[in-house]
């Protein structure tokens, strides 16, 4: 990973800030002659466009995708990647510029108005700029393609808690993510959820979240020793994301509590010969490489800093002063990370298994064990 | 990050295995004129050696560090970097045979045994081979050079809870920390630790463990958005420590569950003019960017998995089996993490100052704010 | 450099077919605070716009930039750099579909037609897709913004030979190079090519050209070795551009006539007290590092492989058959590679500045010599 | 390519001065379950190692590698390697005290000396330290275990230029190039050669040279668009060797001079069915990818500034003086250059294909065409 690129051999790179305008990203590596359109691309955006539902951002934007390169349609056919890289914008179109007056000159405590200031001298304050949430509809719509490199795995996500509220893991149903404003996986949590996020909202406050996301379909022996570990790069991904402050892989920081004999996951040999874990403490990764269970993942999101109530800051100048910050924004930002959570996945999966591919080659297709 | 390698202006590449004749890195990127010899490079890894208490493997390692290139002394003048690569060589010496008998044909239930063989269709099955925790010495090597690169900045580590048991911070104790073999900042924690270690050690049993990181010194506006924020190169290089399952920065998870308003850390103007946090909820991370606050970062370490209890398992031709495992192992692989933490959090910080530097120049070193 | 990629801290990444919707570019890692204009992108791109004279291809294209992110201007002040990723747009507007109906089946000989179609499986054969030398206006856009973290740089190009006719350097003035359509200093060798170049257009062939880049005001010590040498930077940079096959530094090839007394360039304390050299047959690098001296560098382009005589080949299915390629088309691609050579060193200095500032800090702007 | 490493999934990191006490590299990403011996990789550097001839610097140096990692023997099997790091050690043993006192204060003309105290401010002077030529030791180590990658390919060098005497193409035998101290195909050449170097050896002069690398066996579609040209690499690579000042694909600067249909490789059906082309101005690669055709490239080669001739320069104050370098030195570096130039196609091969491996999966072993 390098300043706006990630990935080694499915490699992306994003660029675009909240109000200006467009943002986009390049998907460099892509295999060639997968099947791919604009609306399969789009299913994944429409999942996280802002303004679906009351607890997300009102900004208005219809977040459509344009594919600019690295596909092609030969005849009647439908469109196929090239192997060339893949360009893919998004214009901005509800940027209201009444919005960041507030912001141009004082610092949001918690947000990262102050340090891009310290870095770069100067910052396009508009909606923040780079640091802007928005960026990662470039994420997702890469992701999206991603998909496509790796298709017997799925990759799903749910939240699973928002401030103190977390899910009943008994009543997990992935039917139920689809049914909620919340990405939520249990029913009942979704409801309370409810009601507890309009609370957050009116009083114009915000609250942190827990996003989990899980492959599966992985088989074994993606990733790379030392500094490759799938876990490494996960951790990467998803800490990349807006706002996340922690992540885990499997029991993570509920593994330090256990004994080793607590934390085998013992293995069986399954019905089809092929191995049979008793438990998955190790989230899927052991070594850094996949283990053939589902991969389990997931990150914290810390609450908006954007909130209605006033907080003691600095100015530009270095002068002491106040900031309450109107306008549009997310009372949960955990809610809309979840299919980033899922996009940025399946990058670093698609990237590991180009990258499994090329060192072991026909042995990436093999089943199990040595030689 | 890239298979064995860290890092982008200061990288370090490490190679070698466990029962292999000899362990190392080479530093590449380090700048040049700075003082540098093998004592300095060797009391860090002094911290890290093994069979300094009971409570770590009791394998006996000089770990004895040779610099092979990258340095030059002048007459009778001190050696100093000369900007070329850095080669630290690490001699194995005490590889006894008969110590993994057990676990050349069956695979330990939450090791690297399995998907090592899975990927490669072979492996080096002696100690752990590349798996091994022994690689950390080479890390901790390179942690050492890093150190010289941003001499304004001091990295600690403690370890902050083994099993269910945690520090009291209103204890911490920087300077205890040396003084028990756990690197506890708590002296009444070390003491207990110690009893409920000892037990864990008598029955052949292991437990996970929690390590803090604290860098201190660093200025506003290193790291870089997107994908090479600070937070996520730091969760990379600490999740790609032996058995770590988790990486969170600041309050992490604990995030999750704050308000805006909670975890807002107000700015007031300090006595010398620059910015001065009320609190410290970000781990002194905004955006990717360090925002001149300490740096603080946690990460979970599951237990190990040799221990002495029989567990269920298959062998390399997928038959069922049971497998127990004897020979030298430590209890709490998270004791030795501390000083690897640190590591890897100055190769981080190193390599983030270069890149810094390289793209503002002067303003690396400028104090704050916009021109 | 990796695919679609080039660059380590100053990195371009450029997308886009010849008859897709658009192509161009992301910068990432460019400094802050550089005044930027899409004129001044512009200007670099009408020096390399097709059409301008009957010896290019006669495809109209106005080649308009777009920045879309990257920038920013604070009320009236002018746009500047802010530190993250700059992308920068250009729409395709003249893609005439009936030019490419000759080259959907046969592969033209001396074509990466055949290449793309054994390694992908499948081409966009429109205008020759990824292949065309379309994809070098991105790299001009990339180049312009590259000269604004060079300030102090210069870096112009020429053509010195066209087919068997070599300017007179005895002749050379850098001033004519924008007087005549061929980008050649010596105004008696652009009257001749003229001629020369007419009966090569009208008889329907092509012919190679050799173009000579130089970089002046490169202070001592940019670059890096062992294999990231200016030198071998500067290679890559320009054997990337469409149809080149060969690239030297100062004497190059005509260095394995000279002995070593020749090949010396001797070393005098310049008026300033600064090293003056006596001559430049390293061209400005010794050691992969920069000497001080001009960067001189040169690259062979080959003809065009579409010509109107018919040519043996095969087709799609593997089938013996013949081609002759109707269609606009440039009888020298070497003239258009100037601002592409100029374009691809100033990226690669761009590059190696930022480096170099990266290791050695405030000696990147030093003069020279030991501490 | 970056620093001291080279290669993206094929990677290689050395490190070593020439007078330090070992030199070496690390090579990673190799594919597992290859056989490998420190026998076949020595008997690459014994074709490199000086004091062969009377035309070769006259140190003594054994060159004996020793493989520290990323290799296992099963039981009595033979060594394999395991996919972990390659870490391959020379030890030096000859390093004359004597030899650089002449080169500690004064800057060869010609050589790194001035740069490298550009750049650092310091340097290891002891026989050109980081600069010296001695690395290129640890290249021909990595690129026997290249070989070992591509197993099909076939990867022979030969010294085609010394001075301004040519090899005779009509006489070239490849089976000659191990028959004389010269890796000449051209036995009437190699006599000449003969003759004329010990004139330049006896007058303690130098002179400059030309090797070809030739790769055989490489199928069609390795390499990659844009900017990792297979060409581009292949340029990097090359010119990344000591002293070498130019580099050519195919017909290479040659091609400058050619018509469209001169240039145009007529592609027929083969015997098997295949694409079997009626030239080669190509030099095999077309668009940055294999043709498979042979791949043909040339680097030339300047003379060694070590000379026994009085040259002007000045010292590190920046004075004024002369310098006349005795001491060992090749009267030809060019020579030794011939194994160095295999090694590193090879590399740049064994990385091209894992990465085609990677991209394009099955297809990689595909024999041509669309699907």
């Amino acid at each position: 990973m390098s300043h706006n690129t990630f990935g080694h051999l499915f490699r992306v790179t994003t660029f675009g800030e909240s109000h200006g305008p467009a943002l986009g990203c390049v998907v460099d590596g892509c295999p060639p002659g997968l099947d791919i359109s604009e609306q399969v691309i789009q299913a994944d955006l429409d999942r996280r466009r802002p303004g679906q539902s009351r607890f997300t951002t009102q900004r208005r934007e219809p977040d459509q995708v344009r594919i600019l390169s690295g596909t092609f349609a030969e005849g009647d056919a439908p469109a196929r990647t090239t192997g060339t890289p893949i360009a893919l914008l998004i214009e901005n179109t509800d940027q209201r510029s009444k919005d960041y007056g507030d912001i141009r000159d004082k610092y949001r405590p918690g947000h990262a108005d102050f340090t891009y200031d310290a870095k770069y001298g100067l910052r396009d304050y508009r909606g923040g700029g780079r640091s802007s949430a928005r960026e990662t509809a470039a994420r997702v719509a890469a992701g999206a393609v991603a998909r496509l490199v790796v298709p017997g795995v799925t990759v799903r996500g749910a939240l699973v808690q928002i401030g103190p509220h977390r899910v009943d893991r008994a009543r997990w149903d992935w039917d139920e993510v689809a049914r909620n404003p919340f990405f939520c996986p249990d029913p009942v949590a979704a409801q309370l959820w409810e009601a507890y996020l309009d609370g957050v909202r009116k009083a114009g406050s915000s609250v942190g979240a827990v996003v989990e996301v899980v492959a599966e379909g992985v088989p074994a022996g993606w990733g790379a020793p030392i500094y490759a570990k799938l876990d490494g790069e996960i951790a990467a991904a998803l800490m990349s994301i807006n706002a996340v402050k922690g992540v885990e892989i499997g029991d993570g920081f509920a593994a330090a509590e256990l004994t080793g004999e607590e934390n085998a996951d013992e293995i069986r040999r399954g019905p089809d010969g092929r191995p049979m874990f008793r438990s998955n403490h190790a989230g899927g990764l052991l070594g850094g490489l996949s283990t053939g269970q589902p991969i389990v993942a997931r990150f914290a999101v810390k609450p908006t800093s954007s909130i209605l109530t006033t907080r003691e800051t600095i100015d530009r100048s270095g002068a002491e002063t106040e900031i309450l910050t109107k306008g549009r924004h997310d009372p949960c930002v955990g809610i809309r990370a979840v299919p980033v959570g899922e996009a940025m996945m399946a990058c670093v999966l698609a990237d590991a298994f180009l990258r499994h591919r090329g060192q072991v080659g026909e042995r990436a297709t093999a089943s199990f064990g040595p030689a």
